[in-house]
């Protein structure tokens, strides 16, 4: 990860371990460089099947890191994005995010007594999980802003970690953060191993997934990019400063919201990106539209044994979640992005298989 | 910098061109080792006068790395931010963005031609130094808002890059991107050195900054945060996708907008932050209240022979630009902040000098 990898120039500025790790390694003749580097990539991605998916990415990262090829990038200029839900962790049955916040409710009725009797807060309270799952989109959204501001920031992630450490996934029992796509992992690590920055540009709240962005992705939170709010500086009873949450959007990170998400947080356009919905087509029009080589990719949600299958380009009927149209689908064959079949490309779907 | 660093990693992992570097280097021995590190950040600040000022530097970099140290700081937790104008460059007799956006009107007139007898650009236009010079608040609001937004961002960055390439220093009849503060730049690479990702907090535009930052600073576009417009995503007549610069403010990032827009871009508490003005004092504040060590540092212009001397805290009356009062300068003695005197501390200010 980035941080680590700063860590170890540190380390080396002080000449001390990696002196003596480097020193037992061999310097590999140019002619062999070649094959160890293909090994190297095999090794690294070996949760991918091989196929035209895997190839895409080791074809990428070649070109755009060799500096003897003519697609060659500056590091300062290597970018990646990767949309989250349904991209890097599970999104069924729902938001994870969404999830956190129903949870939340009781604890916020605790508090605000006068929303007990008042929709949506009612039907959350309620229990029926059916009921609850037909909520219209502007209820959810009152339940997220109730549950998503209004505190401190330090308040904020202090629940969300604590939340993040007791739930678990109705269909696999485990913590959502184990549900992350291992292949994806990879792939993550993969590219910073090749000197590219790892971004998660979400429709998701930006300040929920740095809670966790370090130790699930090797992500620091100031390389998560999010749907975000904004915050007010304050003072508290003993003049301390403080930031509060403030129902006040400022970045609604999804579709046009994620490449002029990508410009705020960024300021460089990416040279890959990754998604899985129609929540993420503007971000890879706009990573395609930039010079020399791009790489862009959209995972398809086609094995319901091991994940899920969902959606048209599936051949499914259309859900709340990560909708993957066949419109998305047609743009992706003809823009040449690649689709990663998770049935097809992925070796193993989690790390716990 | 940050991507050199991570280029330098890159290297590592093909074991390559450090290979041969690091095998000639010395292991130092435990003992000899502290007096090494002091040395290299004697020869690493060398812009910099001994004195209080510079051993706080030292004293704070050595505690907050070294791992033996209890005020040891996780190298991802290491965030340092830095104002600009005046405190990594000179913003005297005027912001240098303003300057930009002033000489920027005869170009917006010419495509918009109604405004040539409009104030305030019509005083703009007449070149009257000393009306322009008292052109109230809103006005050059006004004039920012007008050459900063409405064209594209590839557009304004070309501009902006042409502009900085040929616009003079009335006082010094060089580049504004050489105005820069040795001593800074050296504490820059310094703190850079030893694991810390250093940002731009600026009340400057965002986009004006990413321009020249990583060339004048070592910081790449993403480590700049700065005043900030949204854009707009949208296909140009081809079908391709492009950003507009729109006149709708996002993060207005001078006084309490500083730890706000930090929390926004980077989302962790810095552990030491650099100002010269009343718009860095909440910055300054948000950065002291965390837990363990933090550095706090303002510039204090009192050199009118190399630089500039203005602000109450220098003796002198308020200006327009930077205001370093006597209620800062007297809540940095009480909270600890290291008031750093442009003319005693620094040996040296300008590269050219």
């Amino acid at each position: 990860m980035d941080n680590k990898m700063k860590s170890a120039v540190l380390e080396i500025s002080r000449r001390r371990a990696l002196l003596a790790t480097l020193a037992i390694l061999p310097v590999l003749p140019p002619a062999l460089a070649t094959a160890a580097w293909a090994q190297d990539a095999a090794t690294k991605l070996s949760s991918w099947n091989d196929g035209p998916a895997k190839q895409a990415i080791i074809d990428f990262v070649r070109a755009t890191t060799d500096r003897s090829s003519p697609k060659f990038v500056p590091p300062e200029e290597r970018i990646a994005t990767f949309d989250q839900d349904g991209t890097l962790w599970v999104e069924h049955p729902m938001y994870t995010q969404v999830v956190y916040c129903l949870e939340r409710v009781p604890a916020l009725v605790e508090q605000k007594l006068e929303l007990k009797d008042v929709e949506p807060f009612k039907t959350v309270l309620s229990g029926d999980q059916e009921a609850i799952a037909k909520l219209p989109l502007h209820d959810l959204e009152e339940i997220l802003g109730a549950t998503l501001t209004g505190m401190s920031v330090d308040e904020f992630s202090a629940e969300a970690k604590k939340w993040l450490e007791t739930a678990r996934h109705p269909r696999w029992k485990r913590p959502y953060t184990e549900l992350v796509y291992q292949p994806m992992i990879e792939l993550l690590q993969y590219l910073r191993d090749n000197g590219y920055r790892t971004y998660i540009v979400t429709g998701g709240g930006q300040d929920f997934v740095r809670v966790y962005s370090e130790k699930v992705y090797g992500i620091p939170p100031e390389q998560v990019v999010g749907t975000a709010e904004g915050t007010k500086f304050g003072y508290d009873k003993k003049g301390r400063p403080f930031l509060t949450k403030e129902p006040k959007l400022l970045i609604n990170d999804n579709f046009a919201g994620k490449p002029e998400g990508i410009h705020l947080m960024i300021g460089q356009r990416p040279y890959a990106a990754f998604g899985n919905s129609t929540g993420d087509q503007q971000m890879l029009e706009y990573t395609g539209a930039g010079d020399g080589m791009r790489l862009m990719m959209l995972v398809l949600h086609d094995d319901a044994q091991r994940e899920y299958a969902y959606g048209p380009a599936a051949g499914l009927p259309y859900t709340r979640v990560g909708t993957f149209t066949q419109a998305l689908y047609d743009e992706a064959k003809k823009d040449g992005w690649i689709v990663i079949s998770m049935k097809n490309d992925w070796k193993r779907v989690f790390a716990f298989e």
